[in-house]
């Protein structure tokens, strides 16, 4: 298992749709956030660095699998609990799941890589093994 | 089998992210207005009549699942081929395929279900039976 | 002169666009963010109950000015540091001052109103005299 | 004066907000399209090629100004009418005029420079003289 770490979200009036709750892609976008302040608790640099030193650019999705429990509006916090359920050997599992106190919101599964740029062809992203120090700081 | 319906989206700089791609959760957000255009291209009034006249809020998430298999950029088109897969009980599957010209880039399966507002709690949203006539009218 | 109050923001990856900077309608959204948390901080139920209680369903904008100074990148914090200028008759002139730690990053000067639904018309929304209770809560 | 080119957005329920009306910031965001959508018609190629060929890397704004006339709601069309005002030095001034049909919905100036990263740091953008040639395009 690894760390898990948590990320706090203030839903604002702009997340809530014409229904007066959040507009779900927000869900995905804070879920994201949470991914990368997951490698970033665990002591992972920004892929701003990381594209530098190693020509990391992130890790973006394969395959996002998302549970709606329950809904929230504006003005509430949310708590976003995140660990790495598994590691492969080019993709990795991370699971968040989305809190309001003790209240399950809604549940994230996603599928995701590290990439690099196609050394050929700098427009094309390209999935590499999961580094081994990066899984080492997450254990 | 029920209709298939287009959504056309030009992907913007701003729906991308620093790796000069479409941040995936507008991929999520561009579904849901194909989701809608899917119902008022079947001839679905809006929700917006729809609550006034039947009490029907929308069809808001229980699930989804999406797969994420190309990347895109600002510049391109993409179109949303949307339908029905099946009608259950209180729930519906929608599927979106996401194509750039024959490509496919990424594809969504919804679980989704209409909802009214409770009676005793208007701030609750209530999943309803899917209404036949909005069925018929999709089919 | 009324009270200041303040608006963290923590800068995900997701707000930034492909030239790895904020994209600038984030800034907008967060201003409108530490809008209603300043009427919050001071006091001011939310709107979701102001519509109940008052038939106040918000302060939508009249204007809005906006300054870009610095950029800004993922991983950083923002400072919104925000003030009522001037209570008008109907309208308001609230300021935001987007800080990073010491350096100004962006000013937003806003021109707002309290609006209530026309009763002939519920879909259009009619400003009214600032609330003198509300007011004295900023001040 | 320059030429003046359309861009066409249909406004989507998650556009809106739980007023239901376009949530402000939206808007930003259609103007920075119709702004690129303004120079490609005029047959500027993307900032993802004239970085590779020139080094531009797009047209960030330095300050917007906008006034928001009507509010308009998701199934509605909307144009936005772009031109460029006046060309200075180092800087432009765009204008934006969002219609409805024949109403006007709001009207937004953008002051905006062509910036390139700076060669010493390039985590910094530094604006260039507005390159003749793209103002030969647009006239």
């Amino acid at each position: 298992m690894t760390k898990t770490t948590l990320h706090h979200v203030d839903v604002q009036f702009g997340d809530c749709d014409p229904a007066g709750i959040v507009f779900f892609p927000n869900f995905s976008r804070w879920m994201d956030a949470a991914s990368l302040a997951y490698f970033m608790q665990c002591g992972v640099p920004p892929w701003r660095e990381l594209v530098k030193t190693r020509g990391i650019v992130g890790t973006p999705l394969l395959e996002i699998n998302t549970k709606f429990i329950k809904s929230v509006t504006y003005g509430e916090r949310i708590t976003i609990h995140t660990h790495i359920e598994e590691w492969r050997d080019k993709v990795f599992i991370q699971m968040h799941k989305v809190m309001r106190g003790d209240e399950l919101i809604c549940e994230g599964r996603e599928v995701r890589a590290f990439v690099k740029r196609d050394a050929d062809n700098p427009d094309r992203l390209r999935a590499i093994p999961v580094p081994e120090d990066i899984k080492t700081l997450c254990s």
